[in-house]
């Protein structure tokens, strides 16, 4: 994902909220949560237990993010992870996949190209989703522009396409997300993906903290629908010096419920730097950044001093469908 | 390109012919040679010139390829390169090529998409070509396995939509050639090579040496098509540490004529490592010692003390349409 503008932000964050916003939105969340089971209750949990899904967004949209992810989550304290269907690097990832039923990959539905160098296009056909397209037939780079261009009878058919493409490369998609947030850019765009995740029995990336921010939110959500506490994702205001240090308070600062944390893996190697050139914002050094702390001593010692527990998605996954809360 | 059977090994080369096969077609073709114009003096030289384009096959295929290629050509001693179209890292090829018009850029026609990790569809959308695509939505791996299936309308809508994407992206083509030999696998295909290349009025990769070897290709010349003396191009039966060894031979034992010496450029970076893994033939490593000789001084003096004169495609190119021969 890429940097675009605040809404952009926010957007493919999954309506990450910033731990300023967050504290007010806890306020005046805490009277109802007495009186109903928190989703950390669902979840078989005791109710001030601090659940976290560390998880790597991007997998086979280049070799070093994949090199990356699989190590991360080998190190194991990346829980999670998803896939973008339409990249070149897909065939490496769904073989990791099929060789690994255990891991817990998602798709991070895809309807953007956003580097300059290196694109990629739908997976359905170019003359069944024109609306997709940009000038030069790939997917748009930025997902307002894809917002504003896209026909939604040809969102639903692609997102549905990238679906049925994972299952039949033998990946059984634990969840659902979406690259740059572009399927939270539109009330039309949200609540395609909130169908198509309903119809597939599949969780999607949506935090509480959403409902102030986009309006248009909770009414498009049913009672099956299963909404996480909190995301948690660093942004280009965080100097890389500081890196660790917003993880590190991030962490320390976790309150009960379950959270998600974004991060963006991949080595800083020549492919990498070449996939994001003239982009700092999620870049090479960025990912490999993300990469150097979650698969840090640091980081480990940290959950457990802080009484954090990593979860996964296929546990969340198995909420879907049960309307008690 | 990647190593299938014999026939593919000539046919990906142009139906290059081994040096031991070279001296009785040269015999043979000595006695026409005195009564007609050769190729050399059509170009202009003298009859005994020897002219050499060194070309770099998969431009388009990978970051590691197009650094390494860009290398190579701005050090000056490879002449030519060609570009696939469907592959992810066009973009960054099509901006250099935009940029140095002067480079001399043909398109390396693209049926296949042979790697295990890492792969790419047609141009033209999937539903519009579907006989030209594998079970897994990806172009066919193998040439022969390609040339069994495609639907030969579907080829000739996929190449011209090939050519007319390059020229939207600003890459004005010097000459054609075809990816693994594709287009070389069936009188078929290769008659629609020759057509799309005759109405394009772009010269194609293919030496006099494939005569006696494929009986269909004379028939399907026509007096403006220009057919090269001969192709070099190093094969697996070439151990790693004689790769400098059996290069500086050809150079040494080049005869008068136009020959073109395909190379394959790349950095043993871990990109290309995933890219071909598996494949040590046409790999990273096998890529890298190209890039190394033709990079090489040695190679700069080699050509300088044996009067080899490099030229391009597109001085080739000047002599489709003129029918002195």
């Amino acid at each position: 994902m890429k940097l675009n503008a605040s809404i952009a932000i926010l957007a493919c964050m999954g309506f990450a909220t910033p731990t300023a916003a967050l504290h007010q939105t806890q306020t005046s969340r805490s009277a109802s949560q007495s009186t109903t089971k928190t989703l950390v209750e669902r979840l078989g949990y005791p109710r001030d237990a601090k659940l976290l899904i560390v998880h790597a967004d991007d997998l086979g949209a280049a070799h070093s993010i994949n090199s990356a992810s699989i190590k991360a989550l080998e190190i194991g304290l990346v829980s999670s992870a998803s896939i973008m269907m339409p990249c070149p690097w897909l065939p490496e990832i769904a073989a990791y996949a099929r060789a690994h039923p255990e891991a817990d990959f998602g798709l991070h539905l895809t309807l953007t190209s956003e580097w300059s160098l290196y694109r990629w296009g739908p997976v359905l056909g170019k003359e069944r989703v024109p609306s997709l397209l940009d000038s030069s037939g790939y997917l748009y780079p930025l997902e307002n522009e894809a917002a504003a261009h896209m026909d939604i009878k040809e969102v639903e058919a692609e997102i549905r396409a990238q679906i049925a493409r994972a299952r039949a490369l033998g990946i059984q998609p634990t969840h659902l997300d979406s690259h740059m947030g572009t399927l939270y850019q539109s009330k039309a765009l949200f609540e395609t993906l909130v169908r198509v995740a309903s119809e597939n029995k599949l969780p999607f990336r949506l935090s509480q903290e959403s409902f102030t921010r986009a309006p248009f939110v909770p009414p498009l959500l049913g009672p099956d629908d299963v909404v996480l506490d909190r995301i948690i994702s660093i942004e280009p205001t965080v100097a890389p010096q500081d890196w660790s240090k917003f993880y590190t308070e991030e962490i320390k600062n976790l309150r009960p419920g379950v959270t998600c944390m974004i991060v963006h893996l991949a080595f800083a190697d020549e492919e990498m730097k070449g996939v994001t050139f003239g982009h700092p914002n999620w870049g090479a050094e960025w990912r490999q950044r993300d990469f150097a702390f979650v698969t840090s001593d640091a980081f480990r010692k940290l959950l457990k001093e802080n009484n954090v527990k990593l979860i996964t998605w296929r546990e969340v996954g198995k909420l879907v469908g049960k309307t008690e809360r």
